[in-house]
């Protein structure tokens, strides 16, 4: 049994994970950013005591705990160096939490978390390498070569989504300008969803902005669905641009798979058969087997069971 | 002792290097492509023999031979899948090169081969992970993770030239369009440097196509030094270019070192220290050490070098 720990800049979720890789038992509570970090690791100790309380475990029956957090981790001392989200800078996670348990405590940037649970127990379980690329808010990233999360010597890699794809384009909160998340997450979507609104007060998305709605990923897809041009000229345009992002990856990792996560992968085949199909047109070569480009198949479990077994993939 | 062969379209370059990873003694003889691939397979052979006889070892002295070449390999079988400047598909190169030789063969990418030469004997000696980038006519690329050639799943990896950094940008012959190598290869710096030249007659780039010669990245690089503000500003630009793919190579994978390599590197500190500065500023965190971007040390023996020893990094 392990437990794996989602730590997020909102909430904070644990699960008790069996050696099958199911969870058998998760929990949350809200992480209240901005507290000292002693109290954000007392409530993950609380958390973690509640499940073992509820399912009749132990301590001594837990492997291992691991801890999946935003931002970047020193992952051979335990401590988060920093990150935004939680406005941490160089905490002592490791030591923190083994204040409470007495097992090892593996620490891992959460999108590496998340490729690791596809990898282990998900939509890559099959495959020797993986890419995770995880399409919200922005668009996060996680490496698996040769069983091994790869970060980089800092463990600093894996930032997919601040990968320029279009030189001199949008600016990104990164300070980076045209960066594949400005146009290939959510995010993206909803600002060329909004300035094609403004350019064609005809189609359907202006009629959402009419009644007061703000436009999202759901809406914007079922516009298109429903046959509105302009909508589906934004829907082509994103798969554009995330079929761009995922044959750079392909052009210079060739993983076995690429898995996109993600609420928006739950658009599925329609989202995902026109990037195969522009993937394919566009990768430098077609004389080798191409990698598999397929749906994240976890959700935000994926997060618990990949944190919960992570020390494994260091 | 080794043999490390550079199989290129052009000529074909041979040597012997010992176990400090020195070249003994080399030798090259043109490749003629378009002949049958035993042939020119006869001739590396021929090339190897005559090297033997003149350093005065023999086979028993060689632990294996090693040959890059363009294209893309089958590591584990010894085969070119395929490669369009030797025009090869399919060709069993180590099958055919040991009716000569006793001896192991090993075959790889001559971009990955370079990598590991500047890796193992050269610039990145001292680093555990690197990436090579060679500004050439394109970009080539070769990438040394956990002291391994990482080329991926199907062995077509490390195509870093034809990363997209400008969506919707200069055509490649790829395929795609705005690849990193038609900005930031000597090709893309001619090519910029020419529509300077048309928009600014009173540059000395101007001054160099009306005496009827060309444009190349000896005399544009001239120019800027010498105080041409056009030129100076395609070398600005250029320099930006080498950055944003590096920089995008640095948010992916965070290799402790980026080697630079192509005639063009001979520029040195006049090329780099901007590009450093841009990368420094343009990386996604600055929390933890950058990866250092220097100088390939090798030039062309890099391809032999690590062609001998490149079975041990496979």
């Amino acid at each position: 049994m392990y437990i794996g720990v989602d730590l997020g800049g909102t909430k904070i979720a644990a699960g008790l994970v069996d050696d099958n890789l199911k969870i058998i038992k998760k929990a949350s509570c809200p992480t209240n950013v901005g507290r000292p970090y002693s109290e954000i690791i007392k409530d993950i100790a609380c958390l973690i005591e509640d499940i073992l309380a509820q399912t009749g475990y132990s301590q001594s029956d837990i492997k291992s705990i691991g801890l999946g957090s935003p931002g970047v981790p020193d992952i051979k001392n335990g401590v988060l160096v920093f990150s935004n989200n939680l406005q941490w800078n160089f905490v002592p996670v490791r030591t923190e939490l083994q204040k409470y348990f007495n097992t090892p405590v593996y620490l891992d940037n959460d999108a590496n978390c998340a490729a690791i649970g596809e990898y282990a127990a998900g939509a890559a379980k099959q495959y020797n390498t993986t890419v995770l690329v995880t399409l919200g808010t922005g668009i996060g990233g996680g490496i698996v070569l040769n069983d091994k999360i790869h970060n980089g010597f800092n463990y600093a890699g894996g930032e997919i989504g601040h990968m320029v794809i279009k030189a001199g384009g949008i600016p990104c909160s990164c300070g980076r300008d045209g960066c594949w998340e400005r146009y290939a997450s959510v995010t993206g979507l909803i600002y060329m969803a909004n300035n094609a609104a403004k350019e064609h007060p005809e189609s359907m998305l202006t009629q959402i902005l009419n009644k007061g709605e703000k436009l999202n990923g759901r809406n914007i897809f079922d516009c298109a669905k429903s046959g509105d041009k302009t909508a589906l000229k934004v829907i082509e345009d994103f798969r554009y641009y995330i079929a761009v992002g995922i044959t750079n990856i392909i052009n210079i990792l060739q993983p076995e798979a690429v898995v996109v996560g993600g609420g928006i992968s739950n658009e599925g085949e329609y989202l995902l058969a026109p990037v195969r199909e522009q993937v394919a047109k566009e990768v430098y070569t077609d004389k080798v087997p191409l990698p598999h480009i397929i749906k994240a198949s976890l959700g935000n479990d994926a997060g618990i069971i990949g944190a919960a077994i992570v020390g494994q993939y260091q």
